[in-house]
């Protein structure tokens, strides 16, 4: 179904603005690292360094443009000095009767040619217990160190793991073309390696597999990877602590900045930082659902396109809709609540939301993805907080348990401390959150909101009286919250409305919906919405509607913020903002 | 986060388009039935109708009208008399020493008021177990049948199951005006019963729950629906052959159609078959993910907002992304590719899929959920075969295992045969299929894509010839696929790609991708494709690229097939098509 239609697919490539700066494949393969690697604190491409930079800055470095065009000049020459010495007095270059053991695999055999039934075995599997046996492996060139003519070291990597193959020239076995093969190898290249296990004296301290080489006999390149790669994957790959502890020392390395890891987004996800951020990520997710559906709950898949054309605000993208206006959900809010007054009793839907709005944050996306649910009641919000409770509570016991090794890998490169939460969330008022401020010298009005300051400061107070990073705000005044927001029994200053926050910043957001159309009608309308551009929402509750709430997380904000990233960016696979909208 | 934005949010709703015929709120709670179910064969609302009407035809009617028009006064008519005599001899008006005991619940009381400790059971759970023992259910009025005045009968619907609870008056209990308040309730009108169980001598034939009732001693009406509903839930419910039985008997039972259920499909939605619809498609959802996850898949979610402009296709939604021409994702394709360039190994993704077309049939949509799978292959895209195989075995069983419920629902309103299919799924090449089709007087160019009825009678072979339903044809001829897909090795006329088949109609695409850039691009040229617009995409696979394949299902058409339903717009929520953005 998906796949139907080759036609209109290539109009959804982005001609322009993937790739910035756009760059032909050919000239890519030759392009100086310089243009990509941001050596300098100046702002290369303004507007968008300069948007970035603002809140990057921790990401730029001091290098000149020059020095990087020197350096990398300089890594070439030695380059083809070594390329000429390996070829040198051998003779690399003639007929080898072994030829059928190395090379490049022609295009032909990798069109699904035939079933071998070879077995390749996963790199994170090699260990001693194989040793003297034959093995096949996939992956990425690594690593390529030529010893001598005669030996060379290369380090294939297999999704985060690595392994040590040994080209080392003997009779009938490997010629000294195979090694000049292997040492020309592209980095980031994918080849596949035959070859005996062994076990070295001492551990492989440059790869995963510490305690098996591979002692190559067959070495074939499925992919080449252009010689001249925008990123290098270690640059990318290096954690804060030793650029920071590098710069300490007064030496530079090389720190790739954000927009350069989302330019070049396909070489920047190969880091294990980024291989654990979006398995984490897909854990969120899993237990998000998990936790749901053994609740009871349905998942359900709203519409993203809306009629009606936008009048209210800036923060909708618009589009034509076969004729009629129309414009993309900036959430699931009406439909879920419909979903409700259609009797599913309790709902979820994990889905794009998408936001128009002009924020250049650590923390806005343009299109982020939402966790959200909506559910019955009985009588009381708490209902609803009591699920955001047990949920979030056995999400973050699930990531510590299930994902450590990501987690791990993430910590490695931007370290982190695991997050502060109890067994039983906390709750506070909106009224009490106001007073702790307000003991702690911040003055802000008890009926207007919190801003990203006060909250940053209430997540401080309540962390060092509670011991909690994660907790619950509720009974927003009213007047900060959406209309359908429903106000609090006999105190219409308030609102039946929680936030929860982790780390002081805000991730979810949800209360109890009104329910009684002509009620929800007058709400709209002291909101100053003209009620007529909303009466179907509104009159789907007067087929009789249940007592409902609900709440909405961002699941990238989520993830940010269990695992303390500095940067929304960080944890969207390919993120879109005011500025971006590629790759 | 998603709730944090009061003003924008009514720009989500659409104006005029969500309700048609549109109709305030006050106008609705008065409207005539008549207006909104097709008593007639004639199309009311075109052009909408009229389009419908080709597809739809099996679901119209033949009552006129004005017939309609006289039916309602009458009903009308009956309901004011028993109302006037209900309250005839005796005194209903009066005032109630017994008032606390029923009545509606004011707004105030259903603000969150306080937690009361209460309990409320499920109707599901009412069994003779609890005879004699005081409950409390909370549910919609699903019918109401006064006896007399005395003696009132209410069933309550909770989620599709319900409960027979009786009002009898008895002194310091029930009193006359509380039985007049249960007689006056409106259908679909939310309450909380509290009474006694009782098990009476037959069973309850209205009720789901047939051995028991409950003796009311308390009823509020938590939230009142409006009189005259536009959809009546039995007529929604109305079994296909129930009908068919009543026409062929001379007596015409009312039939809503498409078009209806869709303008109020909260209401369309508390049938047991679209209960049922929507859990089977849930499910559907939970067996991908549970079955890729144990696989070693990663779920991803990929931009939905694409840069670029539209070129090549009317069948793309354009939008202006802050001054830059952008458009919606007709499928994840491109990013899901670049995920496995970026090392992800295994991906698959469940989201929003746009398609601008022009298609008006039972199984096309404008939005629907894409199920998207990519993965590195070792050398053959029957290893992506394999995945789709085991994958949707598992899912039939697991379907036809655990939504038995959800299933006979569907069934007992649209009948269908359980799908044939084999424990390893049936694969034929395409030269096999246009050989059987050959076979059976059906020429078709081996060279060109088999139509819609090719497919059809294709489907009618297989059965015949294998006993199944389900099942893969591969090998397509290269030119009918999209331009990323690998032609076979040494046959370039054919591709290693495929598509299956579920009933005769297709559900799934995939194939082996060309992961090598410079042949890509030749492929894109011959397909007419400026490269230029496709060169990040391109450029990506130059960084290393593994053999790649994968594929995608359409969510609603597979949950459609399997249940063999007649049209899409049966298993979307809130349908997308040309003619409709509403609700």
């Amino acid at each position: 179904m998906v796949e139907k239609l080759p036609v209109p697919f290539h109009t959804q490539l982005c001609s322009s603005s993937i790739l910035k700066p756009k760059l032909p494949f050919k000239t890519l393969v030759s392009h100086n690292l310089s243009k990509f690697i941001s050596m300098s604190s100046e702002p290369q491409n303004p507007p968008m360094e300069q948007q970035q930079q603002h809140e990057e800055q921790e990401e730029g470095s001091t290098q000149s443009k020059k020095a990087a065009k020197k350096e990398a000049a300089k890594l070439e020459k030695l380059r083809r000095r070594e390329e000429k010495s390996a070829s040198g007095a051998f003779a690399a270059d003639t007929p080898d009767s072994l030829a059928a053991n190395y090379g490049d695999v022609p295009l032909e055999d990798l069109q699904s040619k035939a079933v071998s039934g070879r077995k390749w075995i996963e790199i994170a599997n090699l260990n001693e217990e194989l040793k003297d046996q034959n093995v096949l492996i996939r992956g990425r060139a690594h690593a390529i160190r030529s010893v001598s003519k005669k030996m060379a070291f290369l380090v294939v990597r297999e999704r985060g793991f690595t392994v040590q193959c040994v080209l080392s020239v003997a009779p009938d076995v490997v010629s000294l073309q195979m090694v000049k093969f292997a040492t020309g190898l592209s980095k980031e290249s994918y080849v596949d390696v035959e070859g005996t296990i062994s076990v070295p004296k001492d551990p492989i301290i440059g790869a995963s597999q510490q305690q098996v080489e591979i002692q190559v006999k067959k070495l074939y390149c499925i992919s080449k990877a252009v010689p001249a790669l925008p990123i290098n994957i270690e640059d990318a790959a290096r954690g804060e602590i030793e650029i920071e502890k590098a710069l300490q020392a007064g030496k530079q390395l090389v720190r790739v900045n954000q927009d350069t890891r989302l330019n070049f987004r396909v070489l920047d996800l190969r880091t294990p930082a980024n291989q654990g951020i979006f398995r984490v990520q897909c854990q969120v997710e899993n237990i998000f659902r998990q936790f749901l559906l053994a609740d009871g709950f349905v998942g359900i898949h709203t519409p993203k396109l809306i009629g009606g054309s936008s009048e209210g605000g800036s923060a909708v993208f618009k589009l034509d809709y076969k004729g009629q206006p129309a414009c993309l959900a900036q959430s699931p809010q009406l439909h879920k609540q419909l979903a409700i007054c259609g009797d599913f009793g309790r709902v979820f839907e994990i889905g794009p939301v998408f936001r128009a709005e002009d924020s250049y944050t650590h923390r806005h996306l343009c299109e982020f993805t939402g966790l959200d649910v909506e559910m019955e009641i009985k009588e009381h919000y708490s209902e609803v907080m009591d699920i955001v409770d047990r949920l979030f509570v056995a999400m973050f016991d699930s990531l510590n348990e299930k994902c450590q090794k990501e987690l791990e890998a993430i910590g490695k490169q931007y370290p982190f401390e695991p997050l502060k939460y109890l067994r039983k969330t906390l709750r506070l008022t909106f009224q009490e959150g106001v007073q702790m401020l307000k003991e702690a010298g911040v003055e802000i009005d008890p009926l207007g909101d919190l801003n990203t300051e006060s909250e940053r400061k209430l997540g401080q107070l309540v962390l060092e009286k509670y011991g909690t990073e994660f907790y619950i705000l509720h009974r927003y005044p009213l007047a900060v919250r959406p209309f359908y927001t429903m106000p609090c029994s006999g105190d219409p200053a308030y609102s039946n409305s929680f936030d929860v926050f982790i780390r002081g910043e805000e991730i979810i957001s949800g209360g109890q919906r009104v329910h009684v159309p002509e009620f929800l009608a007058t709400r709209a309308e002291a909101c100053g919405i003209d009620v007529k551009t909303i009466s179907t929402y509104i009159d789907s509750f007067g087929y009789g509607a249940p007592l409902h709430g609900g709440f909405g997380v961002g699941l990238e904000r989520a993830v940010m913020l269990f695992c303390a990233l500095n940067n929304i960016r960080k944890t969207s696979l390919f993120p879109r903002d005011p500025l971006r909208i590629a790759p």
